[in-house]
């Protein structure tokens, strides 16, 4: 099983003083999942097979809306090759 | 079942030459799907139930890879609200 | 001058009754620099000098801000090549 | 002077091989900008004001060209607040 990576950044409709707590209990449940992962600025990173990362990211739009979004934008990014892509090849040398 | 958004950008590692070509067939492939969608000029965005169009994303990683991809960067974007979103609501009145 | 390619989706935070109004407000401004562009489901795309462009992406968060947002999240994507890219090219043919 | 955030993923056209150097030479042009970064797995995220941080965004695709690139797709984000936003409220807890 060939790992791939994918970012996540929700955007969800709340006011703005509940904007991070929404995306707060989003991480809390990536973190849920199992999978590794890495929170950034923009997005969170994670690295797993693509169908489960996808699944995640299925499951966080109703996180949005149960936390109170009226409406959730989100932007998801894709990192694939056959033979497998993790974090560590990219990020292993600024990180030191 | 309650409509969303998801829009697709594909970005193949191929040879520029052969880049359109992979990106037509992965539109081939939505067509095929038998969801509503429109193509623009960087993404192609569909209208349909959330887990059945981010199979949809899934599966064109795999098409750009059967069609010569080293390896695949995508660029996904949600739109999603429990009562669902359509694309005539935002584009409608820039197309009559 | 070579034309780039710059996409653009501005996800205001305000209420969503206002959304669509302040997006609008957007076009409305991107409508009047005379630049070529097409609204799509999810982004506006823009065909110009990159340099000009990236002038309309900043001044569309001062847009966003002042009719009545009070935070703005932008997805931005560019396409670029030193001899030129155009919308036609890559939409062309899905538009016959 | 507010802050915003900008982050920036450059997806150059180039054989595989290649693919990191490049992105390496974007990130070594950032750092000699002075600004704020953050190098995350899927993209580069800068703090600064906005303006600055497009003129970056803008030459970063020279940069890719010059380094081999054939053409260069790119993924920008913005978040953006007229009193200003800092990567370290959004990150800072995740990175005790």
């Amino acid at each position: 099983m060939a790992l791939a990576n994918v970012s996540l950044q929700v955007l969800p409709l709340v006011d703005e003083k509940e904007l991070y707590g929404v995306v707060d209990k989003v991480i809390e449940y990536i973190d849920s999942c199992g999978v590794k992962y890495e929170v950034g600025p923009m997005e969170t990173t994670m690295e797993g097979e693509l169908s489960r990362l996808l699944k995640i990211v299925e499951k966080a739009q109703n996180i949005c809306v149960k936390y109170g979004a009226s409406r959730v934008a989100s932007v998801v990014k894709i990192d694939y090759k056959p033979s497998g892509i993790t974090m560590e090849e990219k990020i292993g040398k600024y990180r030191k």
